[in-house]
């Protein structure tokens, strides 16, 4: 059988698994257990190839989950996702490979195949300690408040932020980590793919996340952010935190279900209370009544953690030291993205047609590089014409 | 030894317990444990009457105990304290007496010797399903709004709301469990004797619990609600629910000391959630952190207590005619009372003279009654004459 795809490359491995399997599909998860991931993954295209071992008890209808993934197999392009992730300045992160966030293990069959990637957070962000706010997106500003105070103390505190990339909590969570970001970086996972940046309302915020922070898909650039995705996409955010903050919640939300997933994994599940004349505080109520650990601030989560601040710091720190040295000496620019970069005159505009030809690119290739900064903040244009962005704290590098 | 009391008459016995020792004091507890009601009262009046027999491991200073004593023996006035309890209209409860509330006893040596009552709820209110709320004098318009809906709702479920006196929370309890006064008490328990009430504030409001609850104290009706004896206090209005719910307080209140006195007598005790950002919610959470329950209103409380409605309105209704039973002919009336009542005509308006002469009392006696009537709003005066009042509920008896 001829692969679509270079089998010894982890990368394009995990690029076809993510292609061909929905988030959170448990059949292909305990597939890739028993048959390891090349051979899972072939039988995928091919079911022919091999019979399937005896899987004992576990009783998986498997001639109609490769119903679902066959349609998927029959449209595989690897290298076009791939080509996609690169236009944007992304990397694809293989299961295992060096980085991999240590507490999506505990997602057992349903732990992803490999994240989509976008940001200059430092490549170790999946062991730094971590604290998952969630909450409404029709937050009130009691809520959105807090949840942005949440995000500052505990980023200040060296403790990455994870979230989802919703407006209310989600994005109140973000925005306040983001004033903490020199010492730990804003996690935003999204249902989406990395080209689908939802909602768009937002697209300002994923500008900043990933300047310092980290946007986190598992499904390729182009997919959509469908609605049955985000129930999967929770699982994520719950796993990547020893501790998930409930902020504001109405009774049924999405926010619960994270904690529910929060539970089912072992994490620590926290809500903040309020008023109880407030709906938007009454699933954080009732978390609380069921057990959950009730915070006023970051410090009660330090402490629910057992973190101490030296801990923290000292982690921090290292986790600091090692995602700088991978970003030197191009601070987070892909090479395409920095021959565009440095094309561009110190002062004053030009064109793409000059700038391609300065850096021996296409007039395609210096288009998608130029949107790429653009996104990052690092450039502006009018209808012809290019230049670096005034202000813009790259300037001197 | 010639005794100041009628050691045959219960109340008697009690006033001299109550007049004699301070609220709580565990030494006096024991004493008459040990040595039981009477004996232990002679030996506080004369503690060469007899030695004390070998009490074992609980090694008590006896003799600095009768100092403090002996200077209430010195004015000891039992027929004195009780005529201020009848002119009052009020009666004592000698501990152990038939509707003595059950939940007392959990305090072991700092069970009260008698109660002194005040107002015309059920007879049986110490042995109705009951729940203490407890909280701040500084409530926020949020809390009271609270307190005063816990109480409308508990109340109204056939709950008796235990509470004290006080400004804010306590207040805005009763002020609820009044709406709902037909199918519950509430009860203030004071920390001033019943001639005391504190504040002056709350005068109209003790008034109208008097018609329909009552009010309770464990020392004579002229002793001060002195600083000291409210955390005495406290330790009854958590005894006598099975469960105590702070409504609102601050990190340091004394709410949260009658929530701890629960927690020691092993009741229930829940806090209600409010903004993170208020203060007079803080000592709320934090009980919540140390295992309180969460509670947002009332069918929490329910829920909490295992109370079916069932449960409820069967208990409630019971107590209800016991009540009622007990209080016919004479609706809540001291005979005293009542004879003035009768007095007056059914319309217009008498002398305290033409009253007295028609009641067959002094003028004195008459005037004290006519009083203990104006509290109860049953009637009216201008400067020189009395009338029944106008729309009272008791008009027809």
């Amino acid at each position: 059988m001829k692969l679509p795809y270079d089998e010894t490359d982890p990368v394009q491995v995990a690029c076809a698994w993510t292609s061909i399997v929905e988030p959170g599909d448990p059949a292909a998860g305990i597939l890739r257990e028993i048959l390891g991931e090349q051979e899972g993954l072939r039988w995928i295209l091919d079911p022919n190839v091999a019979p399937l071992p005896d899987f004992g008890d576990r009783q998986i209808p498997w001639k109609r989950c490769h119903e679902r993934w066959k349609l998927r197999v029959a449209e595989l392009d690897v290298a076009g996702n791939l080509r996609r992730l690169e236009l944007l300045g992304g990397r694809l992160l293989p299961r295992d490979a060096s980085g991999w966030p240590t507490g999506l293990g505990d997602l057992e069959e349903k732990e992803p195949f490999g994240l989509w990637i976008l940001g200059e957070g430092p490549v170790e962000w999946g062991s730094l300690p971590a604290v998952s706010i969630v909450g409404s997106r029709a937050s009130t500003s009691y809520g959105a408040r807090l949840a942005s105070q949440f995000g500052t103390d505990l980023a200040q505190q060296g403790i990455a932020v994870v979230s989802g990339g919703a407006y209310g909590i989600d994005a109140a969570a973000h925005r306040g980590a983001l004033t903490g970001a020199d010492s730990a970086p804003t996690v935003a996972v999204l249902c989406g793919g990395l080209g689908n940046l939802y909602p768009a309302g937002n697209t300002e915020l994923f500008q900043k996340i990933r300047q310092t922070g980290l946007l986190v898909s598992e499904v390729p650039p182009h997919w959509r952010p469908a609605r049955w995705r985000f129930l999967e996409r929770n699982r994520l955010i719950a796993a990547l935190a020893p501790a998930t903050v409930v902020v504001e919640a109405g009774e049924r939300s999405g926010a619960i279900a994270t904690a529910n997933r929060a539970l089912d994994l072992g994490r620590t599940v926290a809500a903040v209370p309020g008023p109880v004349t407030s709906a938007a505080s009454r699933g954080c109520h009732r978390l609380i009544q069921d057990g959950a650990a009730l915070v006023t601030g970051a410090s009660d989560i330090v402490e629910l953690l057992g973190l101490s601040p030296e801990d923290i710091s000292d982690r921090a720190g290292s986790a600091r030291r090692m995602g700088s040295a991978s970003r030197a000496p191009s601070p987070g620019l892909r090479p395409v993205e920095r021959l565009v970069w440095d094309a561009l005159p110190k002062a004053g505009q030009t064109t793409v047609r000059q700038i391609a030809a300065d850096a021996g690119l296409s007039s395609d290739e210096a288009d998608v590089a130029l949107l790429g900064l653009k996104l990052l903040g690092l450039v502006e244009n009018n209808e012809r014409e290019w230049s670096r962005a005034s202000g813009d704290p790259h300037r001197t590098t």
